[in-house]
């Protein structure tokens, strides 16, 4: 097991990674207020690691409930984060009672978001069972729901107590979520490491084959850079916003499409390609780099053009965008592999050219 | 005008007190982003103060949408709550856009959460009209909707950056609003201040007579202790918890009779009244101070025994009161008139007959 920790003074908290980490209660234990927690999951994490959670803990004495959602990114809004705070409430869960969130982004994001807002604010554990909720998601303390206009509109900033990224679970995820997931991977080389970039150019086949030490080195090293730059910049006043890189683009694609037809992460892999094409446009990057960034999302199965949404309709979904101010649309733009800048004032033309996928 | 500071370091912020702080937009503008506001108010303050406000923002630049919202406690809901995030994503607004409060508390308690959770957090401000606003709601950062089954049950703490309180909007409040504030003002000097019990029972008359010298000295010294004790406590983990005084009671009052039934302070007088019984039963205070609370309390013009509910309906919603904690009660019960405790072992006997208005 390796421990990272995200350095935010008295709202700091550990990362650990590790095999088989799932079965072992004991790292929970000391996080928790009193030995009482309400897991919540999806229909399809359930029935892999539910019972063998809740086993765990309860051999030390935890008692837990547990709350199973239905899966997909269509599900992360308004009815759904209620249907958790009424089992809360049904519950009887209270203010020490701590919310443990197992499985991907979605279940995350929801757990995370009705975490910061029961009884304004009870105890949050993250337990991320897919490669994007392990390198990306579970990590930093943003949480919410979808809004019919806009990803993740409504929200919070609430750190958890623990990250528990327990690998072996990464051996089940389907070939599509593990390509997801890597989008996110690619993206954290893309913007801070340009070395980790060429080392997904020689392991990105091992990782899609699940090869074990291939995925631990990924998700660790994913954790490292956000764990920086959450501890530098939590609310997102300047670098954090990098790891938006792409999802501007991204969220247009989610939405445009209608929440859960992409996935998150393949929406941000055609996002990142957009982005890319259009850092080359406004002349930041050559085209040789782009080239090299969509032969490394071909290579991770990972789409690099938007699925057709009319130019237009991707503008006013960009506009919607929480990363717009006053109107005027934000991009995270690439400076080199490796460095990005966030930009405000971009040329209308190159960014229609990029819309239209033009050569 | 009179200025006092909630002291929360970097969110620290100022309460303006004074007659006609509506008209004076200059106060509100060096705690704006951006020269654009949305204004969230109902259907009864809309038509007496909207138009002055916007106007006032208008001469200064200041573009504003406004939110009208339904009146009442059975309003501040998921459903009204989504409303206002369906208008400002709707008015375009982005995460530099200051929300403005302006009415009583449930307006304050609606806008705060929306104001904390759309795009994860913009600007804040609280103008409250009522005097429960003024002297309690709009301090300190507490936000929120409620539960069917219980009261601000899903919500966040979630400071203004400013509260702008105009004692001219006292005079239009009815008469059965203005005794509900008095709830709340009776509540500070009773947890916190004997001298100040002493003052409200010579002068609780001039308060129902809207006399403007009485109500801005009553809504100073409340703000004046709200501030200290918030500054000391922000997130109540402590001496904060006391301010629920009669609050157990109250929002058992509250839902049970169904939200807006009677008003907050109406249930809450009432629920002091239990509390203060509560506390003479346990040997804490003599009848002689309960009955001294009770005669302030008439002469509030306020209920002073639960409008009968049965008592197992009503500890069955204070189980579900957010101050429980694995199923026990904690009540703020009196020590002396001016001061009072947070008390978790509290004789089932003793409640019981509070609960059934036993002599």
């Amino acid at each position: 097991m390796q421990t990272l920790r995200v350095e935010l003074g008295e709202r700091a908290y550990p990362i650990h990674i590790g095999e088989g980490l799932l079965a072992d209660a004991g790292l929970i234990l000391p996080h928790l207020d009193q030995p009482r927690v309400a897991i919540v999951t999806n229909t399809t994490v359930a029935p892999l690691y539910l019972p063998q959670l809740r086993e765990a803990l309860r051999a030390q004495g935890v008692e837990s409930i547990s709350i199973v959602l239905a899966d997909g990114e269509q599900y992360k809004d308004g009815v759904t984060l209620n249907s958790i705070y009424d089992a809360l409430v049904e519950g009887r869960c209270d203010r020490k009672t701590t919310l443990i969130a197992l499985g991907g982004g979605v279940v995350g994001d929801l757990a995370g978001f009705a975490a910061a807002t029961y009884m304004r604010g009870i105890p949050f554990i993250q337990v991320p069972t897919t490669l994007l909720a392990q390198v990306d998601s579970s990590i930093g303390g943003k949480t919410g729901i979808n809004h019919p206009l806009g990803k993740n509109m409504i929200g919070a900033f609430y750190q958890p107590r623990l990250v528990l990224a327990d690998t072996a679970a990464l051996k089940s995820l389907p070939p599509r979520e593990l390509s997801a997931g890597l989008a996110e991977v690619i993206k954290h080389g893309l913007v801070r490491d340009e070395a980790f970039v060429a080392w997904l150019e020689q392991n990105v086949e091992k990782l899609l084959d699940c090869n074990a030490q291939a995925l631990a080195y990924a998700v660790r090293r994913c954790c490292e850079i956000k764990a920086a730059v959450v501890a530098e910049d939590e609310r997102e006043a300047g670098v954090r916003a990098l790891l938006n890189f792409g999802h501007t683009f991204g969220h247009a694609i989610e939405s445009g499409l209608g929440y859960g037809k992409w996935l998150h992460g393949e929406a941000v892999a055609a996002g990142m390609a957009m982005a890319a094409d259009l850092s080359r446009r406004l002349g930041y990057v050559v085209q040789a780099d782009v080239d090299r960034i969509i032969a490394l999302l071909k290579r991770a199965k990972l789409p690099t053009a938007q699925p057709g949404i009319a130019p237009g309709r991707m503008l006013e979904l960009m506009a919607a965008d929480k990363k717009a101010e006053a109107g005027k649309l934000h991009f995270i733009l690439l400076d080199q592999i490796g460095a990005a800048s966030i930009r405000a004032e971009v040329s209308s033309g190159a960014l229609q050219q990029v819309l239209i996928g033009a050569p």
